[in-house]
C-alpha cells in the first residue's frame, strides 16, 4: 500500500480535504479553518505548490489584497487516490 | 483535528491495521505481508513496543524460534481513535 507523503503528512492532509470539500478558499479561512500558524501553513502550501497540488491567486478584495489557494486537477486526483487508499485500509480492517 | 504520529506513519498505520484484523502474527508473516524490510519492520515495531502499543513474544515452534507480536489494549484503542479520525475527515468531504 503506498501512502503519497505530499498528501498523507497529517497538516496537508487536511488543507488537501478542506480545499476538495470548500474549493478556493482565503489564506485566512485556511488559517482559522485548521488552527495552525500562518508560517506552518504557509510552509505546507509552498510545498504542495511546488509538485503543482495547489494553484495561488492573488487579489485586492475591497481594495485589500487577498491570497486564495484553490486544488489543482492533479491536486484533486491525488486527494482522491489518497482517500480510496485510506478507506481500503479501514475496510480491510473487517476481515 | 489530531492524528497521533505513532499510528499515522504509513508503515507503522499498516502495521497496526494487519495486527488489528489478524491478531497475534509472526515478523516473518508481517515482513511479507507489508511488503517492507526486516530492519524498517523491526524498528518501527521497537518504537510501537516503546509506546506500549505492542508486546513482542518469543517461543520454539517446531523447535525453532519464532517472534510474534500483538497489539495491546492500548494499542488497539489508539488505532481505533485513528480510523475514527480518519472516517471523520472522509465523511467531512461529502458537505
Amino acid at each position: 500500500m503506498e501512502f503519497d507523503k505530499l498528501v498523507h503528512q497529517p497538516t496537508r492532509l487536511q488543507i488537501f480535504a478542506y480545499l476538495y470539500r470548500h474549493g478556493r478558499s482565503p489564506f485566512t479561512e485556511l488559517v482559522t479553518a485548521l488552527d495552525v500558524t500562518e508560517g506552518n501553513l504557509s510552509s505546507h502550501l509552498q510545498t504542495m505548490e511546488s509538485e503543482r497540488a495547489v494553484v495561488v491567486e492573488k487579489e485586492f478584495v475591497d481594495r485589500k489584497p487577498q491570497t486564495t489557494y484553490e486544488l489543482t486537477d492533479e491536486g484533486n486526483e491525488l486527494f482522491e487516490d489518497h482517500v480510496e487508499t485510506l478507506e481500503t485500509l479501514i475496510d480491510g480492517l473487517d476481515g
